[in-house]
């Protein structure tokens, strides 16, 4: 649905800061048109607020709405990094959130899975907004239901692909295992960016390493460099269809205190989003920001960086869609 | 438009928490529809996101969204104590926020002076979330556009009759003396509730009971007792049109540590609601609840408390609509 | 197990804050010896860490931790209003944790059953630190297991007796509904002090009082008084076994911001202290506390306050037992 | 040096908040002249950062510069309930703070009594601001030196009458038994007020009583009302002259987080503010507000509670010095 | 003022914090004398305690006192990376605030303006603490009016170049358009640094650099480096007369929380104290610390960070002017 | 009492947290055995809850008990970095708090001493967590009781080699001098790392260096890069005995805000944490981390920074061990 060349624009897009401040008005992420507001959508931002995956602090279920508040923050008429207007290209709303059973983990994937599947058809494409991680998985198969297998592109302090916790299959902690298991992802296609900290268990790396990840952990970025390890990225997703997966925990908890699993040594908002930048090349067809847990933020910086984040994600599309 | 008996309702409510969580969906007070979703409303919760005309802490530009997003731990469906489901009784809304020019107290006030105005035309009443007191203004000036000359039942830490700080005629501390010049108040049916603290100067004092205005100071309330209070209150007003405006500072800074102007020696959370709960009589045509400043909240304790006080003026308006 | 006269004393209790500085040593609640370090014990105060029957904020998880920690602010060897030294009247212990499966209530239930169940054999006691208000349901089986059916004395602001959340029977909304449904409790010789705030439905407070509970509001509690609140607890309960349950959102959010739930309105923390300390005629045979999420509390109140309430359940034991 | 009938006034009154804003200016106390400013002075305040005495939470040492700040919020003219201009009727200054050594209590107590005891020659008073407990005993020393033997009015969750502390004899649990020993205090003219919470041993009340303190326990206040326990503390002083000390651990901990040895179950602020505005007719010499510590207060909500209490003992001073 | 060679020193330092202790003692600037206290100085440091030209989150007009009391954690003594003992080499004071009308934009520049102005006579130099960004304004007005036009070296996230905000001219975000026209600023002298995050338009950057102005953003950092960011600063300036204007949200908000418009993907303080450093070569002849917020700090990070950063303002001038 | 090949092991090893949730469970650091659980050891973590040695903010008492709660976020099964799993090579125990006297600096450093040297006869090491600085001057006699004098590696903001503070010749910023004056240190094989900010007086550094101390400034580590700054550590200690001390202040205030005397310009933890895992050569006999100070963190950012360099140490005594 984007913007036709010779036609007048009718995209919908937020009002701007100069008109009404950004400390009032609607409470959508960077004050979007609620999706049905608008006839059709290039990109639906959805909250997905639920954490009954989470192993350790939870309260990611506020996500969404922390996230959405500290958007109020930007200004997104002109992302000046990838020298776009990305509003005005593409159409973009705000989808609100799933209504997730926080008492059963299997519902609320299937009530997950369901609603971003209504709304990736067409070209369609969604932006999570986390919840906890577990919520990957029935997104990775919303969008592999259109795009067929994925590259997954992973920021997180952790891998995510062990096996069970206390019996369950499907949490936080395990999620890109299930969907490795499920052929949702192509293999050795798939990279692991920031990684960091102990294990429960050596064998967990060498598990990691046979569905096919690499893992880029957070001390390997000194060496590689910011442009390096945007390299190592492309070459390993070339142009496949890449789901961007970004655990917020990927940052230090200098810089993401709100967040249920965090661990030191990590990146600086600089280095993510100077990363998420130089992924232009990417063929993004779904992504999710998520671990953001409110109640252990300050002055919203994790929120924050979330927002800008998605923002970012937001952008890389419109400039593939409309370069 | 109030639900007809005989006819089938089509009173739109907000979603129970039983089936959409408390902490997902709509972001607007205690879910309500948003205006323009509805065909009519009896009442229309608006923001004031407007803090220009703070003396001290600033920062009640931000209250709309905490205690929006407080208003979510509500469960809005059945009043105990006042014994009524009032959003099955009246249509209620979020209208959203008036946009309020922040650099300009005067341009703003005409702006809120508009947008109220228009809102409250017919029997519609308007209950507003500030925004510090200024806001109480253009509202007394909307509400007096339909009923003329209101009684003033002013919950407050401060009397906010002095005359100008600054040179500036319209601040917080000055908006009802503002009030009585215009003629928006009946002289001699107004009343101070939860005043205490020192003053500039002694004069202050009989200048403000020169207005009309009865007070009932904080310590007051230990002798009259909540039903002697509540007497005081109802005597003061009779059947007289009555502006309801709460400061949250009339809490004690425990109970409101997010506020502007925190005052020791307030009231309880529940001396407060057991007086409102006691002004059923009351003849309510508006009301606010403002210098809610939640950059000095905590755990939301007093975006929450706000968030209780407006549903219960939206209760006390529904009870006397449709008793 | 308690303290034979003509005896030496065998009884093990904390050390002394003036001989180990509070803030050092042991990290068990009040530092008393760990329940395998004694041959036997009266009391055991166990740490329940389950949260995930949370319909709000979780992070009660964190309870047992918190209250531990915050206890070591009390000086544990004479009760002054109880006129006791309970620690050295009956050998109270830390049992520790339960382990709870966090990913699925059934189990979590099942293991806190089994755990308390061999807790409490004999007429050995368990005094419980939530964790959220689901845990009481198990803790409950465990009491009953010894005592029958029973009275259940429950502070909170929230009755606790909805019927189901997303299909889920057992949560911390719903478990005294389930506790009754299976016999655990006495009918017509429970009672609910400190609630308070609106509900879902009307229907609420129907079906609770056909659960054969007797509620004293919040705000009733301003005409009853201290001492008609412990009368009307003493005379609803006699001589029955009694299970006190408190949620310490019974609390005002100013003093209990720590919270899952947090409702305007509520009780202080001297109210509910001197409410307790009057009920030295309470047959008690088992107790909680729960709700406690540090996440959200500010400088441990929240904690103090829960950990004082642990401190007067045992001493309650203890003057009873050894009076 | 007060006021001279007939004289024009040379008192030098702090800036008005409507003159300069009350955050800017000076960071004296209410902005305050300094000491060295003026001439003469009836009433100095001075600050006694010290906290080594500390026998929990430390930090009472940055409570001078925490209740200074937040002594910005106070509008120092008029105080209302005592119906006096204390400002204007005797002169008060800021001295600024004592130098006391950080790692000697010792010394540090020779430092308080000598600078404290310089303060205090003629009529002149000095209200000082801890700092924790322990300073209480050079400063009694200090009004002792001036007026003989004192009563003591001392509000407070604790005794502060221990012996010892890990062989320290004057630490800030233990100040009031020394001050007792050396002959500052008359027996039997002192009184406790606010005391709570368990103690390590039963036989800490009966030394308390030897020393010839009464004692109103917190509980104690509910029956005998405001006035009740005013006319206790009035009887209990008649007109001999009176040192009043003041914990802020004194108020329950959602009123005073900020303290060093928090005690659930305390005063609320009105209640403690009623009660010390009760106090006119007392014969007052010193005293102190103690036991701020702002690393754990919120929203300053302590520190404005203290500085208010530093505010009504200058205005009972100036009532009595010139009615 | 600067010391004489062969005179004995006259300049007034502050006291050691090795005699009193940092927590005690006056609260001005690092504890330096105030402005009358001394006869004259080289160096003023003057609060500018105004936000009323915020458009996000205010609080900046409590940002003297913050950035004064985290001063207290300096040891003023020498400077060890510029080698220098400023505080020794030239007079410096704490000028106390200005009085500047929380209400009138226009009127504050006007009061900042005259205060500063008086200030600056001879040659000496205006450091100015925070308050919002609006206050470069007249502090560049000041400083011009000694120096003629000045080049600007600007650490910010922001351009502040933006033309009105609701129609207001002169806000945090317009100082620099406003100061361009005026013909304060040197035309291709001036430069931003650290310049990050969306904009509300593309043509913002245009504009910009239709004023002459240089950007270094946040993320070109990396690639020049300390020395080659320092080395275009310098390149820049040339000899010409500076202002050095430090936006506090330079910082990534993991360094400065207490911002008014935190934009992620900062410099660290390290970055930013290293750089400040390398500008020994500036003819530096005023400069300011804006935007600290502190009601949105963390244990005074935000405060900490900008107080060194004032005394490295400091100490550059004290290099130049006797090295 | 490491493993012996070919025998079973029989060491103690933390519960996996997925076994036991790691919020659960004991509060040990990692959960690790206590120290009489076990017939012998390799390695105590000892608690040394002591902080009267403190110049500015107080606090650090509490360390111990924040790094341990904090501790359970690590899964310390499996240090990737090191490739090693040190808790299943060699026995490691928390050995509980020293009781430290908190009125006496003298008798606390003489306790420590002794329980520290009970601790590490045999082969046995220690790594303290803190406490203040201060105790670094007891640990480093019973390290050296044990192999004689020491390199030292020290990571902080500060040099601490004053002399004496407020003639207190042992306090957190003179324990070095100290060590070095008693012999404990072998000259010229000292390193500081991570120094900043500016100083008291020039001649520290001079003091400092004829001491024998080397000193790499924290902005010399963009100089030499993280394997320059290993190498530079490692060719100082050669394979001499080392003690390790690392002040947690080391770190930016972003990165560790509880801490007591923070300082901007730090490392972050991603530098420090690749530091010490780059010193798998040294010759490690014991260790401490100190100052952290819970009442200033935030989220636990600072407390699990530290914890997670506690691991680091026993890794690194572990990989050298058995390697």
């Amino acid at each position: 649905m984007a913007e036709i060349p010779g036609e007048p624009s009718r995209i919908v897009t937020p009002p701007s800061g100069t008109v009404i401040p950004r400390f009032a008005g609607s409470g959508t992420f960077v004050r979007l048109p609620e999706i049905d507001r608008v006839s059709d959508y290039d990109v639906a931002v959805l909250g997905v607020p639920f954490d009954a995956g989470t192993s350790y602090r939870p309260g990611a279920r506020f996500g969404p709405m922390a996230v959405r508040q500290a958007s109020r923050t930007l200004r997104p008429g002109f992302h000046v990094e990838l020298d776009s207007t990305p509003l005005e290209r593409i159409q973009v709303v705000d989808a609100g959130d799933v209504t997730a059973n926080p008492f059963s983990i299997d519902e609320a994937i299937g009530q997950i899975s369901a609603h971003a599947g209504e709304l990736v058809t067409g070209d369609r494409k969604v932006i999570a907004i986390g919840g906890d991680h577990t919520i990957a998985l029935p997104l990775l198969r919303a969008a592999a239901s259109q795009h067929g297998p994925l590259a997954l592109v992973h920021f997180d302090a952790h891998l995510d692909t062990w096996d069970t916790y206390f019996g369950a299959p499907t949490t936080h902690g395990t999620v890109f295992r299930r969907a490795f298991e499920e052929g949702l992802l192509i293999e050795d296609h798939s990279v692991h960016v920031g990684i960091r900290g102990p294990l429960y268990d050596r064998g967990d790396i060498d598990a990691d390493k046979g569905f096919g990840f690499r893992t880029i952990r957070a001390g390997h970025i000194d060496d590689l460099g910011i442009a390096g390890t945007i390299q190592a990225i492309t070459e390993r997703t070339a142009d496949l269809p890449v789901y961007l997966s970004i655990d917020i925990d990927v940052l230090d908890p200098a810089f993401a205190p709100g967040t249920g699993t965090p661990e030191a040594g990590g990146l600086t908002s600089r280095e993510l989003l100077r990363i998420l930048r130089g992924l232009g090349d990417l063929n993004l067809v779904g992504g999710d920001v998520v671990e953001v847990a409110p109640a252990y933020d300050h002055a919203e910086i994790t929120a924050i960086a979330a927002a800008t984040v998605v923002f970012d994600l937001i952008t890389l599309i419109a400039c593939r869609a409309m370069p």
